[in-house]
């Protein structure tokens, strides 16, 4: 369809040819009007029924809502339609019938559950404010890429079937690999830190993570997207300052570019109001958790924070804060120990009110040190030799930390459940569509 | 490291801190010279035993190659020098001492294996030449991204964990998912066609894929990047036309931004001469055959091009040309036929003389033919119902492609081995690192 125009671009004046989806038809007796639906807004379709041809007409208001037409005519301006404008039909043509029923009424004024919207994600993402959802997760994907290459970092991607998992063998999805064993990736950690060893230095990355994990609740996935960064030569206060760019150049550039997709959300105003990283930005966890007065019963210093306690720390703190000084010994073998106290990590998370949205820290870069770490955790260095060995050969100290994707979109958005976030969503129950 | 400096950042009369890999010592007695280099590029250390503390000397001369470390001093021209300057250390850290032997020289002086690069790709990304390719891949990303974006396109994430293929059951790796079976996704197809039939309409997605094919070729990955497109209301003619400016773009990208990474390359003239993509674009596949003149006796309509005839006909025709109207009966059930000659298929591939980079065509999205062509290869349309029942709900004409990734960059770039352009390829013998 070389001639084909969005119905945002008809202009009065124009003769066009739109296409699209049949939104609704209302037939007033002599008058009545089609709208017309595509990707760029909705457009008014009208049939003066004595001044048409009879069959245009027939076909024009006989089509099942949510078929496919195309409908070429001049366009004019009516101030009474939608959009301002209209459409006199000279011809239609209906591209694809809808069935009568359908599984899920995509204009929304019959609710419907997640999962049947899932099911039926192609439906689903016909009404705007599910649309929105995805074209925020589009633009938040650009924004951060584009921030991480403001700060000098490349692009990388790295492999996701494996040999061995990042944390030893739990929580992993196991495949037959020509016979061999391997997983699929829970996290591109270890091949991040072996870039910040090679001349590239500073890396990021957005890809799928799989994780295996029994949990099946509103905020949990089994595969979803990590957005990673590591940089040689910085400490876990700069990885902290890159994380608070990051996040903060994802709001800002929805705000900026999403107001449409925020009105569909229903979000313009509050978006707005919401404080942005740096203005809610707290570090000095277990300290913090002095400052919280009727949560120091709940928390256990070291302890992660109970959903409880992390919801009245946000409320205090702001919208987004670190908790930063975990303990040592909670912590994976490549999160560095402060220099000055080893029972104290160098390990940070980024809270919202609502959960853990990134988890970062400085790496041990000291090859003894790693050793001696894989062994503390009971893991077997022999089998991750083809990570430790990069660290006799010259690895700087770096930082760096892995920022969830879909909890981003998640929280940014004020959603109930994760799955919202994500097309087609992979839980213990659902690996289809 | 709060306050470091990049090595291309030192101006003369600036007090810095660099830090970087000790890339060379060269000692000429009185005098000795260290060089030392980060993901910026190279910097003198100049070491003048008599007027500097002995230890000083003695540690950055004393050094390891491939160590990292870092010097504080101030920085003077000096027209002899690499880069034009060069720094005098007033204090000098060994931050990571490399071992003596490394298992590759990252100068590149002695030649290594691949194998032995893969093995080791932490230290072979220090060459300027390795660096290069995945900072070309960077930016090839971002390229095709940002041109995708501009025609309208919204990007997306699909599933790499499902229930069935996208062509059946060959050529996948099994997972074992909660009990159950699934796989490993061999490509985004169906679900950016059910994108199209969304309020997205036109999407786009770079991301892996993963197929179990049992070749060990230099042009075959078992995990790989692919490119994809699919937007509603366009054919395959149009679907050429958007592969073609997004090839083009990632040519015109490189050629823009990538100068220093083409001349590590030694590609800095032969990239200038390169037709680009719609200089030597070529339509009408099996009647192309006919213009080349000396492949007609190799060249059976239909069938897949044998090596050969891909190189002569690339040379016939330039460095990127098109082949359409395959037969339909060797095309998946997802694409479509033409409608005036139903033995013809609107697929189409985008040919370097050396490979295959895309492959693409207008969609089947008209139900019963759909389930037809699902009947015809012996496939059980029952599986696919989640893709198939989409249809009768209003699905639009569509038509899109999939682009290699790797492949993309290794006829760019001129390399011999696919290999080359993954940091940590996967193939039936490579799992790690």
């Amino acid at each position: 369809m070389r001639n084909r125009t969005y119905t945002a671009d008809a202009e009065p004046g124009d003769t066009v040819t739109v296409a699209g989806w049949v939104h609704e038809v209302r037939d007033l007796g002599g008058i009545a009007f089609l709208i017309l639906r595509d990707t760029s807004g909705k457009i008014q379709v009208k049939f003066e029924k004595d001044e048409m041809d009879d069959d245009l007409v027939e076909t024009g208001l006989g089509v099942h809502r949510e078929s496919v037409i195309s409908v070429t005519g001049e366009v004019d301006e009516e101030p009474r339609a939608p959009t301002g404008v209209e459409v006199t039909p000279e011809s239609l043509d209906v591209i694809a019938e809808a069935e009568a029923q359908l599984p899920l009424d995509p204009s929304g004024k019959v609710d419907a559950e997640l999962s049947t919207r899932l099911d039926n994600r192609t439906l689903d993402l016909r009404k705007d404010e599910v649309k929105a959802i995805f074209e925020i997760r589009a633009e938040v994907q650009r924004a951060v890429r584009d921030k991480f290459r403001d700060l000098r970092a490349t692009e990388i991607n790295t492999p996701k079937i494996v040999a061995t998992g990042t944390e030893g063998g739990t929580e992993l999805f196991p495949i037959t690999y020509f016979g061999q064993e391997a997983f699929m990736n829970q996290s591109p950690q270890l091949f991040k830190q072996l870039m910040v060893g090679s001349g590239l230095e500073r890396v990021f990355e957005v890809g799928p993570i799989f994780r295996a994990e029994e949990h099946n609740t509103p905020r949990h996935l089994n595969e979803a997207t990590s957005i990673d960064f590591e940089s040689a030569f910085i400490d876990h206060t700069e990885a902290m300052d890159v994380c608070e760019a990051v996040v903060t150049a994802a709001y800002e550039a929805v705000e900026e570019n999403c107001q449409d997709e925020l009105e569909a959300l229903g979000l313009e105003e509050e978006f707005e109001r919401r404080p942005r990283v740096p203005a809610a930005h707290l570090r000095g966890g277990h300290r913090a958790h002095q400052r919280t007065g009727e949560l120091d019963e709940q928390l256990v210093w070291g302890d992660d924070l109970p959903t409880e306690g992390e919801k009245a720390l946000g409320e205090d703190v702001g919208e987004h804060y670190f908790i930063t000084d975990w303990p040592s010994e909670i912590k994976p073998f490549y999160i560095k120990d402060h220099d000055d106290d080893e029972t104290l990590s160098t390990g940070f998370d980024m809270m919202h009110p609502n959960m853990e949205l990134v988890s970062g820290g400085q790496r041990e870069h000291r090859f003894d040190h790693l050793v001696a770490g894989f062994e503390q955790q009971g893991l077997d260095p022999d089998a991750f030799e083809y990570y430790t060995k990069m660290f006799k050969y010259g690895m700087p100290p770096h930082a760096g930390f892995g920022l969830g994707g879909e909890r981003l979109i998640m929280t940014m958005l004020g959603l109930e459940n994760i799955r919202e976030a994500v097309l087609f969503p992979r839980d213990r129950q659902r690996l289809s569509p």
